[in-house]
C-alpha cells in the first residue's frame, strides 16, 4: 500500500510513478555535500551505476551530474568531438534532431541518417555511411521517446567496430536505461547517457553518463580545451573518481537529495538480476502492444523488432487528436502523453510502461490503463461520430 | 517540532537546514512536467522568483533550470558576451577565479580586479578599470562563499551606470539571495544568478537567474549563436515565458520535485516582508561576529562593511587546522565547513547562519553553535599545547 497522496497514475514516458522509498529519500535531512555520510552515498551510487550498465571495466567511468538528461548531449558535444569534426547521427525521431543541434552548437558537423517516422535507418545504410566518411562519433537514440522506436545498439556497435573502429559509439539511453538490455562492456559501447526520471525510477534532475576508457582517452587527447565549463569532463572526472574513492571533492554542489533517491532506486534495481527486470518490461510491453492491436490501433513503430519495451506510441484513429482522448483517460485516473514528433504531434499519444508500474506486482497500472484506453477510444469515436 | 530524523545541525554556507514543509515537497508524487498541476506550480514559482528579487519590471525574466549554481556562470558566459569581448571580474575569493575560467572557456577575455584575501576591490579601482577599457559585462560575487566577503553591489552598479552605462552588471548571488538585500529593478542590475541550496532554503539542484530587459536585449542582438546548448537562453526563454503564462512547454524535463520545494520555500519567504528577513539575518550575523571576537578569533573579512550576513569565515588560531576543530564541533551536534580559498584553505573554517536556522525562533542552532565553537577552540588549543 503506497503512502503517497492519492493521484492519477502517471504513465507517460517519464517522469514515471515512484516507489515510496525513493520518494522518502528525496526528503532526506540536510547533509554536507563533502561530509562522510553523503560522500559514501554518492560513492556507492556511482558504483551502482556501473552495475546498472553491467560494467566491470576499471577504465570505464560513471558520471552523475545535476541537470536534465539534455545536459548529457552537451557533455558529449563539448568533450568528445572538436570543432569541424564529423558526427553521424542516426535519426529515429525528435531527439536526434536536438542532439544534432547540440553537436553543431559546439562546432561539430552533424550528418543525420534519417528514417521515415516509426522506422530506423537500416544496418546497410549505417555501414555505407560509415564507409563514406571518417566520423569521430556516431550517435544512436536507443529508444526515441517521441516515436517509441527501439534501435539495435549492439548490432550498430558491431558494425562500427568492424567498419570504423575508432568512431566512438554514443547511445542516448534516456528512455532505455533500466528497462532495455544494455551490456556496456560486452557490447563495446563508448557512451551511454541517460536521465534519472524514466526507467531508473528516480525524480528528474540528474544527468547520468557511462563512458568507456576509449572515450576518456579521446577526451584526454583533445587538441583544444573542452568547449563548455559546466559540462566539462575536465571538471567532473576528478570529482567522480574522488567520490567513488570516498574522498570529498568540490566542483559544483551535487543535488544531495536526488543522489539519495538514485541510490535507493539503483539499490532496488540491482538487488535482483537485471535480466529479470528486462523480461518484466518486455512482458508488460507485449501486453500493451497486443491490447493496442485488439483496439484496432496502430503503433508509430510499425515493425515488432523496432518497438521499445518501456513505452508505446499509438496513432489515434483518423479524426481524433490527443485532446479528444487524454481528458477521458484522466477521468479514469490515467495520464498518458500527447505526441512529440514535430511532423505528427497532433495525431498520436504515448503510453509509458516502466518502473514500479510494471515491476510492482501489487500495482495494476498497466491493466487499468489498457481498460481505460479501450473505453476512451470507443467514447471519443462516438462523440465525433466516427 | 521537526519531523526529520535527528541529525547534526548543518551550519555550512550551503546546503542548509530545511524546513519540514520544504522537505515534504521534495517527496511530491509523480506528475507530468507538462500537466496542468505542475505547469501551475512552475509558473507560480517563476512569479515568486520575481518577488524574491523585488522586481516588477515586465521585461525582467526569471529562469529556473535543472543544475548546480555553477551552471549560472555558463548561462552568462555563453549568452551575454561573445568571443573576444571583455569581461571585468571583481575578485573577492575562489568563486571569481572560477567565473573567470568559465568566461574564458566560451572565449571572452576576463580581466580580474583582485583584492587581498578578506578584502574587496575599492570603488576607485573599479571606476578606474571601467574607464580604461570597454567591458561588455562586469561580474561581482555578492558574497564569496570562500571568504565571507560581502560586496556592495548597489554602489558598484551605480558606478557602472555612471562610467560605463552599457556594461551589464552581473551578480553571483549564490550565497546572498534570500538573506542579503537585493533590489533588482531599483539597483538597475542586469543578472543575478543563484542556486537553491543556500539562503533560499531549498535542496541543491536548481540554477536560478534573474535577468533584466537590457540583458535579454543584449542576448537578442548577439552576432553569433549562443555558445552552449543546455545553457542557451534561446532554448530556455520561451519555456520560462510559457510556464509563467501557464502554457506547457518542453525543452528539457524540469526537476519537478525540486520546483515544488522551491515553490514552498519561496511562498514562505515572500509571505513576510523581505526587509524583516534581511534584518533577522543581520542580527544573527552580528551575534556570531561578536562571539567570534569574544573567543579571540578573527574573520577573513576584516572590515565590518565587507562582512556577509549569512556566513562567517573564521581564521583558526595559529597552529590549528580545520581537522583540529571540526570533529569536536560534530561531537556537539554542529557541522561547520573547512576553508575553500586555495591560498588559505587549511587555516580557517566557515560557519553558515542562514535560513530556518536563524528565522525559526524555535531553533537554537546559532546559539548552540556559538557555545560549541567556544568549547572546541579551548579544547583544541589545549590538545595542541597552544
Amino acid at each position: 500500500m503506497s503512502s503517497q497522496t492519492p493521484h492519477p497514475t502517471l504513465l507517460i514516458p517519464g517522469p514515471i510513478e515512484f516507489d515510496d522509498a525513493v520518494l522518502q529519500s528525496m526528503a532526506h535531512y540536510a547533509e554536507s555535500h563533502v561530509g562522510p555520510g553523503f560522500v559514501k552515498t554518492f560513492g556507492e551510487t556511482l558504483t551502482l551505476v556501473r552495475k546498472l550498465f553491467q560494467s566491470t571495466s576499471p577504465t570505464a567511468q560513471p558520471f552523475v551530474i545535476s541537470g536534465s538528461g539534455t545536459l548529457g548531449w552537451d557533455v558529449v558535444a563539448s568533450n568528445l568531438i572538436e570543432k569541424g569534426e564529423d558526427a553521424l547521427v542516426l535519426h529515429t525521431g525528435y531527439f536526434a534532431d536536438s542532439f544534432a543541434t547540440c553537436l553543431e552548437t559546439y562546432g561539430a558537423n552533424a550528418t543525420q541518417l534519417k528514417a521515415p517516422i516509426g522506422e530506423r535507418p537500416s544496418f546497410e545504410e549505417i555501414e555505407q555511411a560509415l564507409k563514406e566518411k571518417s566520423y569521430k562519433i556516431i550517435t544512436i537514440t536507443h529508444v526515441d521517446t517521441s516515436t517509441g522506436v527501439l534501435s539495435d545498439i549492439k548490432r550498430v556497435a558491431e558494425i562500427v567496430r568492424r567498419v570504423s573502429p575508432d568512431t566512438l559509439v554514443v547511445v542516448d539511453g534516456v528512455c532505455s536505461v533500466g528497462c532495455e538490455e544494455i551490456a556496456f562492456d560486452a557490447w563495446d559501447l563508448d557512451v551511454v547517457l541517460t536521465a534519472s526520471q524514466k526507467a531508473i525510477g528516480c525524480p528528474p534532475g540528474l544527468s547520468i553518463l557511462m563512458m568507456s576508457g576509449r572515450a576518456i582517452d579521446r577526451f584526454k587527447s583533445r587538441k583544444t580545451p573542452p568547449a563548455s565549463y559546466y559540462s566539462s569532463i575536465a571538471n567532473w572526472l576528478p570529482i567522480m573518481q574522488n567520490y567513488e574513492n570516498l574522498k570529498p571533492s568540490y566542483f559544483a554542489t551535487p543535488p544531495t537529495q536526488l543522489v539519495h533517491a538514485l541510490h535507493t532506486t539503483l539499490s532496488q534495481i540491482t538487488s535482483r538480476p537485471l535480466a529479470e527486470r528486462f523480461a518484466i518490461h518486455s512482458q508488460a510491453s507485449d501486453r500493451v502492444k497486443a491490447a493496442v492491436a485488439e483496439i484496432g490501433l496502430k503503433q508509430l513503430a510499425s515493425k515488432p523488432e523496432d518497438q521499445a519495451h518501456a513505452m508505446t506510441a499509438i496513432w489515434l484513429p483518423e479524426g481524433l487528436a490527443p485532446p479528444d482522448v487524454l481528458p477521458g483517460l484522466l477521468k479514469r485516473g490515467v495520464i498518458f502523453a500527447g505526441g512529440l514528433h514535430k511532423e505528427a504531434a497532433t495525431k498520436y499519444i504515448r503510453f509509458g510502461h516502466m518502473g514500479v508500474s510494471v515491476t510492482d506486482p501489487a500495482r495494476k497500472d498497466v491493466d487499468n490503463a489498457i481498460a481505460a484506453l479501450k473505453e476512451v477510444v470507443i467514447e471519443a469515436k462516438q462523440a465525433k461520430g466516427l
